[in-house]
């Protein structure tokens, strides 16, 4: 794989300016209504590229808008990247991240796919503790909120030609976010879509780039008219082994097994979807990576042996799956309700992630 | 297909405001050194959308910078869209735009699969003609010069939840842009890309949106390491159909006949590619639109019978490939000069373009 230039610049945890926003915006009071992500804190962190001095100029500012030339190369060629990932308070009082440093490699990842330079890791984390540990009294504190971070990076030269820009301009951004799931683990219903497509291999299914999201929006649209909350994408190529569903990773407990398509290329390699891996293998449970046709799951169901599905996120944690629509074909989990095993994953994931229950994978990252 | 939301307001051409600029900027003197395309007119067209009032607000402004809030869906989810078209300043002093309202169906259609509201095509191009009447004075007069016009939208929508945006922001750039490709028609290597994947169909190969680009930008810098001026991209499918060269529609001429690939939904409707195929088929030269196997390609050249290769779009005009490099196989067209079907191509198209020839298709729109 292409490697783009590596930073130049060796930025340290102490070259971070800080300035403080001059009023604080009043904060959602009603933690059981804080939609789609709509709540910006008061401040957010920024930092430029150029080729020739790396990154440089990180800070810590006001929310605030972005001034961008409108020829800037984002808005038109899309080299746009992101990470999703949460922050919690624990109920002893700590500030807890959720594998931050697989997130910010993750984004490099996303960056050398899209010819974008990659950050360094370690700065980054702690770049992010520092902004979350300002903003701590903006993190949502009942069941099953959090505090969002979105860090994302996007190109900032100014020219018709398309080629990959040499300045961009990393923010990250943090938002109060309540209980994904209104009504709690609730099985859904999903869409097998069949005409459009999501990823191929050789394209870029597996980095978390803008125009993944932009691309998904017509099936989204779609299962809506249809009735069911997302879509199921099947590869692009034979349109049968199963990718992902919605934005997100997806298992199926058949037969005593979990199984989960396996990384080709076209699917995001989710840190839950790795979470939910390790930790369903640490419990003895077997678990297979693999292709999986969508006829095998169809064939399990009508033979009573398909148990569960649940998709698998940052946003969501776990999202059960009631029945799939695939043509006239409904493929029904389970007895329609959340499964043992999506709730116990559910339950120890969130346990973890709140610091409720012991961290044997050294998955949270205390922000001090 | 899933057809957005119509827009509600209805624009009339006397609804734009017009805002001068206080201080025009020097314009560029050396018109053969234009550059990427990175000198911007004093003024730009932007119009706003919200689905509660369809399209509203058309003005023309003084061109300067667009504040985004860091949380708008564009830089996030790329929900972006553009054109690009060509002004030209003819001998006898007329302003003439080529095509316009193909290029604003073609906007309308790419918005249709992102899932963007459409424009009002006679509206648009009337608001273009205006503002180039305008920036008339920008127009580069020299050969192979012409205006650039950049229209494009980005979602404004601000929240973490991904679905499509209730409200967009459109604006019209405009660029004066040197001769294409330095040195004239001069044929260029091409790299035959194997490894990454453009589009698919079901994708968004045949939308001009933004992620198509970036995720192109790989193999162009892959290419360009290999001695290469761009890639030929195959189908994400069977690898081995031909799709498109770079950003480029591309054709072939073997054995007296000119084949291009046939229209799949996983690439660009080009109106160049249109206009060259009206050309000459009014010319009573065979043109086939179907798939063709890069197989297919090796062997004309190895017996002979492959006469020449082009691509074409709204950027280069014809832009002639003298040889493709296919793993260990070089596949060359011709004598390596520019064929005679090129050329004869690109002298008639920039001629009607120009006003310098008649216009027996009616693709000229005059700028009054």
């Amino acid at each position: 794989m292409y490697i783009v230039n590596i930073s130049k610049g060796v930025l340290k945890m102490n070259s971070i300016s800080i300035t403080r926003a001059a009023e604080l915006k009043p904060k959602p009071q009603d933690e059981s209504n804080l939609g789609n992500g709509m709540y910006f804190t008061d401040h957010m962190f920024s930092m430029n590229y150029h080729s020739d001095k790396g990154w440089y100029d990180a800070r810590i500012v006001p929310y605030g808008p972005i001034s961008l030339d409108p020829a800037s190369t984002c808005l038109h060629y899309g080299q746009l990247i992101f990470e999703g990932m949460k922050g919690y308070r624990a109920n002893d009082g700590r500030t807890l991240l959720f594998r931050p440093h697989n997130n910010m490699q993750r984004l490099n990842a996303s960056a050398a796919r899209m010819c974008i330079p990659p950050v360094d890791v370690d700065f980054m984390v702690n770049a992010i503790a520092k902004l979350v540990d300002i903003e701590k009294e903006w993190i949502p504190r009942s069941e099953g909120t959090s505090l969002y971070i979105r860090p994302f990076i996007i190109s900032t030269d100014c020219y018709i030609g398309v080629q990959p820009s040499e300045s961009y301009l990393l923010n990250v951004i943090l938002c109060p976010l309540g209980h994904y799931l209104a009504g709690g683990l609730k099985p859904v219903r999903i869409f097998v879509e069949d005409e459009y497509v999501r990823a191929v291999k050789g394209g870029v299914g597996y980095a978390k780039c803008a125009g993944n999201y932009a691309a998904s929006l017509i099936a989204q649209v779609k299962a809506h008219k249809l009735g069911c909350a997302q879509v199921l994408w099947l590869d692009g190529v034979n349109h049968k082994y199963v990718d992902e569903v919605g934005h997100m990773n997806v298992f199926f407990v058949m037969d005593g097994k979990v199984v989960t398509p396996e990384l080709t290329g076209a699917i995001l390699p989710g840190i839950t979807r790795d979470s939910v891996i390790t930790m369903l293998k640490s419990w003895d449970i077997p678990v297979e990576e693999r292709l999986i046709d969508i006829q095998e799951i169809a064939d399990a169901a009508k033979s009573g042996k398909l148990e569960e599905i649940f998709g698998c996120g940052t946003a969501a944690v776990i999202s059960p799956v009631g029945e799939l629509i695939w043509g006239d074909v409904e493929i029904k989990a389970g007895d329609g309700k959340t499964g043992p095993i999506s709730r116990r994953i559910y339950e120890n994931l969130t346990g973890i992630q709140r610091g409720v229950l012991p961290d044997p994978f050294g998955w949270s990252f205390e922000v001090k």
